[in-house]
Formats: C-alpha cells, sequence, structure tokens
C-alpha cells in the first residue's frame, strides 16, 4: 500500500516535470521563432508565435491546478512540497518567457515599416543566442538537478547585461542619426529589453532550483537590473 | 486543543496577511515616490527609493519561507490551501511592483539631463496615478475579500493601456522634433512601460485573489499586452 502511494505520488511529480519541460521547450521556440521574424521580416512566422502562447497560458493553469491538488492530497513534506511548489514558480516563469516572445513578434510589422541596419539586427539574435542558452541550461538543471552549475550561470547573467547595453547604445545612436529611425528603434529596444528580461527569468528559475534542492535561498548576490539607466548618448554640440 | 490549532494556524494565516499588506503599502510609495523624484529631479528622493527596495526582498523570502512552513506544518485543504498559495504568489507580484518603482529612480540621473516638457511629466504621473489606484483598489479586495468588485477593474485596465499608449506616441513625437530629446525621452519610455507593468501586476494580483476565493480562474478575458506595439508616426515625407 504505501510503495503504492510512493509510486504514485512520483508518478504525479514526474507528470508535473515532464508539462514544465514541455512549456520550456514551447517558450524557447517561440522566442527564437519571434526573433527569427523580426530579423527576416515574416509576419507569418510572427503570427504563428502569437497564436503559440495560448498553449503556455493552458499549461500553466494546468499545473498549478494539479500542484494544488497534489498538495491537498499528498500533503507533502520538506523536499517534496518545495518541489510542488516549485513547479508554479517555474511554470509562472516560464509563461511569462512566452508573452515576451509574443510582444517581439507583435512588434515585426511595426518594425520592418522601415529597414534596419544588419548590425543591430545581429546584436538581438547574439543577444536572445545567449539569453536562450541561459534559460536551456538552467532547465536543464532543473531536470538533472545538478544545482553546483548554477554558480557558472552568473557570467553569462553579466554578458547578457554587457550586451543589452550596448545594443540600447547602439540603438539610441542609430535614432540619432535619423528620425525615420526612430518609431521602429523604439520597438527595437523593447524587444531588446524583453530578451533581456528573459535572462532576468531564467535567473529567477535557478533561484527556484536552488531553493527546491537545498532548501536554502541561492547564496549569490544577482544583477537584477540592467545597467541601460544611466546609458546618455553624447550629441555632437556645435 | 481542536480550537487551539485552529486559531494559531488563523494567526499565522493573519500574519502572512499583514506581511504582505506591508509589502503593498511599501511598493505602493515607492513608485509613488519615482514617480515624484523623475518630476522633481529630485536625485536624492531617487536614491532613498533604490534603497528601500530591500525591504521587499526580504519580506518575500519570508513570506515564502512562513507560507511553506505553514503547508508542511499545517496541511491545510482547499481553501486555506489556495489561500497561502495566494500569499507567495502576491508577494512575487509586489517584490516586481518594487523592482520596477527602483527602475524608475535609477533613471532619474539620466532623464534630468535636459529638460523635459511639462505635459510629458502630467503625463507619466497621471499614468502612474490610476496605477497605483488599481494596486491599492486590489488589496483592498484582498483585505475584504470582496471579489464581486474585481470586475469593476477592468474599465481602469483599459484606461491605463490607452493612456501609456498615447504617451508613447507624445514621447516618439517629442523624440522626431530634436534628437537631444532621445535619450532621455527613451528612459521616460521605459519608465511609462514600467508604470504599464504595475498595472498588468495589479491585475495578475486580481487573478490570484479570485482563485483563492472562488477556487476557480478569473472569468475574464484580461488584456495582457499593451497596444504600442503598432503605433509608427509618420514623418513629414519631403
Amino acid at each position: 500500500m504505501n510503495t503504492h502511494i510512493v509510486r504514485s505520488y512520483d508518478e504525479d511529480l514526474k507528470y508535473l516535470g515532464n508539462r514544465l519541460a514541455a512549456m520550456g521547450g514551447h517558450a524557447e521556440r517561440m522566442v527564437d521563432q519571434a526573433v527569427s521574424a523580426l530579423v527576416n521580416s515574416d509576419a507569418g512566422l510572427a503570427k504563428k508565435v502569437i497564436a503559440d502562447d495560448e498553449f503556455l497560458d493552458e499549461t500553466q493553469r494546468e499545473i498549478d491546478d494539479k500542484a494544488i491538488l497534489l498538495i491537498a492530497k499528498r500533503q507533502p513534506m520538506a523536499g517534496d512540497l518545495r518541489q510542488v511548489i516549485g513547479t508554479i514558480r517555474i511554470s509562472a516563469d516560464l509563461e511569462r518567457v512566452g508573452d515576451l516572445g509574443k510582444n517581439i513578434a507583435k512588434r515585426v510589422v511595426a518594425v520592418t515599416e522601415a529597414r534596419q541596419p544588419l548590425s543591430l539586427f545581429r546584436g538581438l539574435q547574439a543577444l536572445a543566442e545567449l539569453a536562450l542558452t541561459q534559460l536551456k541550461e538552467v532547465l536543464d538543471v532543473y531536470a538533472s538537478r545538478s544545482v553546483e552549475r548554477l554558480t557558472f550561470m552568473r557570467d553569462r547573467d553579466d554578458q547578457i547585461e554587457a550586451m543589452y547595453t550596448s545594443l540600447f547604445r547602439e540603438l539610441l545612436t542609430y535614432m540619432m542619426e535619423d528620425p525615420r529611425n526612430i518609431a521602429p528603434c523604439t520597438h527595437l529596444l523593447f524587444c531588446a529589453k524583453n530578451i533581456e528580461r528573459i535572462g532576468d527569468h531564467a535567473t529567477n528559475i535557478a533561484e527556484t532550483i536552488y531553493y527546491v534542492v537545498t532548501g536554502e535561498q541561492m547564496p549569490i548576490e544577482r544583477p537584477k537590473e540592467d545597467n541601460s539607466h544611466n546609458v546618455v548618448v553624447e550629441q555632437g554640440k556645435g
């Protein structure tokens, strides 16, 4: 009897883990495709990404309901309880990642009104690649529970921030060159910010995993804010 | 004995509710003061807001730990369990509201490099007032559990979106008038977006409260994204 309960509980947990993995893969793909749509002015792909978001909303609700049911039914203790709560938290982060991807996709039309220089797109792509690698890695850690790998992520956090700030600066400069660039570049600025926030969600997930596995708060001071707030681009003053 | 457990459990719940209320008041004040600092170029106040954020980070951690301990210790069922989970979710939203306030405060110096027109600041203040009213109201609903009031919030959501989109447009126009406005207005754009996101967090909290009280998902379709993604400001083309 007892084994039965234990096995069935494990199955419930495993099911939640699988749904979470499905959300992770889906969210990654949405962001990847949103950035592709942006770079290639592909309105059709953008539309697909926007429609794809529904899966994440639905699956988050499903995970929430099942997780709460699981707690009520099984009354798990300590580590198990943390794991279920962790599922709720991580699914909320992944749902937000999908929203950010959708928001990028929604800007595709406005951005492609005017042709933007290739270097901007390359910068966005590189930023997205970095943020998605961060997300993928953190989800791998979730699957393998090897929290010692989380400490290596901090470097990439710094890289994402640095790349975002430099892209921010480049976009501003480009806006100053020609007022016709202002509206589309503003949208690109928000796209960059969205990608940077994906890195932030990856960090949230890392913290949750650390907490789930160890029962402690992650000891590393995290850089939660981007550094672009003090970017002031100097104009050539006559 | 049984009464003792019940009362003590209620006390635990009440304590969590009080901490949450403290977070709410603190977050509201931070946002309010960040916008004041922006409008009055008050670097000292901005610094205070940035330092104030720590309280929210700490209190969120405290609420999380206590909530999980409470579930493990008391193994609450149904409505009580939803309430504890709700506390975890709402505290995460309030912590993010504080982050958004801090981010506005961090931009004060960059914005005040150049003097911005009064109408922009008035617009930001009006937007902040609306978003903070939304947040305050939703926290009142949390305290009173009168979920029927949540349905009235939808109108204000629409108002916030409309006001944000119009501010977005105004900022773009202003950037086109003079390239020296671009850098500071970009920061104002992000400030406006931050304030709009506070409204979004208020909506999240409303959904959580609805779920806590009724056990169902809130039936209203919510507008989760702003409409500024398709703003294209036409230039006078020669």
